[in-house]
């Protein structure tokens, strides 16, 4: 597995992916999910992805070079052409499909599902930030001033804090921090995603960014979030009073009847039942 | 879907259990999830369940009737007999083989995975507390005092604060406020979980417990939990540093160099490559 993430604030775009990739437990390797597309003061572009490798690294050949039908009177549409990021995800998703004609039909015969999704962000001079996430089949859809993350690949570990913090107005580098710590709770708990991550910050209307860094197991900054989150994380939890189970005494009583269920009954011989 | 959560300390268990069931999002339902069984004095035993709600159903019936034959000499097992809780769990894993055997060939038909994940703990006189998680196939595997707890369903989402929390010296009571922090987690990203909440404690040697609640919406100690554990999550992510990202000034820096890996190079131009 791995996970990336990809957030669309007003501020800018903040893009952040690990590098794990498996087949299987015993076969871990480092690929890395990022690419990035800048022309400068024209365009600037980045897809992370996430999937089955052999289809996403194809998908990044093919991308770079993938010409989209306009008919006759129309050059082909490119990702370094296209006049919006709506038309470089259509591109995006033609690229998808263009894997999917050539490997599709044998990974079935494998009994391999054709999985792989992309999250695709940036902006095109004459147009405001966008960003994508593109599915196996090549549709898309766009994140919106109520849904401004993405996630692909091991996403629920690392979901509650971004949906907790993140909102269009988030500074950049808060919102970068977040990602970090949504990342550093998913290295906890899952073995299928591994550092070095690249994470990349773009600030609206630049057209390009050198706001970029891989983060290895040394980086201070992300020390500093490892521990910090940790320890701070269960200095709150120790903070919370723990539940009192005498009623009404304590200021936040657990042990108050609900309107309308009952405690659970309980079985004290074979034929009792709770219904 | 659904989220359950057993725990098993040196003081005693801790059993969460939320209790929505879906087919489908139309089609949302209140279920709860939680057995107790409780001869006092003698043994107490909880079962919590996620997956098929045909099945959890199913097992339960029978899992009260359920008759594992040892033999002519010997009254054959059941839960009520059993002398350890690797016997009870025995006559548990009997009990979804035996729905398997009625409803696993129609289901497959029906293409519908025979699916099913069963927590089940407690304590039989004679013999410490234990605690199980109980397969489709009706195979199991046991806490340790290093894994000392078990979820089934929607299990990612809440698993990094008991990562970091939870250790057999853990007492009872911070266990079930890290239990309903991990389900406050698990509610606020996943629409497929919901109130009410049962949590039932159990402490070593009583075999016997009162403090089972229903948590509701109104609950307030769990209204607390919700809105202190958000903000103060907010607080401590907060007071966490920024990122700064002009290199060595900050006191804990962003980008510096890893040694082993670069940072992602762009691609200007169609023909530019990576690798």
């Amino acid at each position: 597995m791995t996970y990336c993430v990809g957030i669309r604030l007003d501020a800018g775009l903040v893009f952040l992916s690990d590098s794990r990739t498996n087949a299987g437990l015993d076969a871990i390797s480092t690929f890395r999910k990022m690419m990035i597309y800048e022309r400068a003061d024209d365009r600037f572009m980045v897809m992370l992805s996430a999937g089955n490798l052999s289809i996403s690294q194809s998908v990044r050949e093919i991308l770079q070079v993938e010409k989209v039908d306009r008919g006759p009177h129309e050059e082909p549409l490119t990702i370094w052409n296209a006049t919006s990021m709506f038309d470089a995800t259509r591109v995006l998703g033609s690229a998808v499909r263009r894997v999917y004609e050539q490997d599709g039909a044998s990974l079935r015969a494998a009994g391999i599902d054709f999985n792989s999704s992309m999250i695709f962000g940036g902006q095109i001079k004459g147009e405001a930030m966008r960003m994508f996430l593109v599915y196996s089949a090549g549709n898309f859809i766009e994140a919106t001033r109520e849904t401004c993350f993405f996630q692909v690949g091991e996403s629920k570990y690392g979901k509650p804090i971004l949906d907790r913090v993140l909102t269009p107005a988030t500074p950049l580098d808060e919102a970068a921090k977040c990602a970090l710590v949504s990342m550093d709770s998913t290295l906890k708990s899952n073995l299928s995603v591994g550092l070095p991550l690249d994470l990349l910050i773009y600030r609206e209307g630049e057209f390009r960014s050198d706001r970029v860094v891989c983060v290895d197991e040394h980086n201070p900054y992300f020390r500093m979030i490892r521990s910090t989150w940790g320890q701070r994380l269960k200095e709150v939890f120790e903070d919370i009073e723990d539940p009192r189970w005498d009623g009404g005494q304590a200021e936040h009583p657990l042990m108050t009847p609900s309107d309308r269920f009952e405690p659970m009954r309980k079985i004290a011989h074979p034929s009792e039942r709770i219904v």
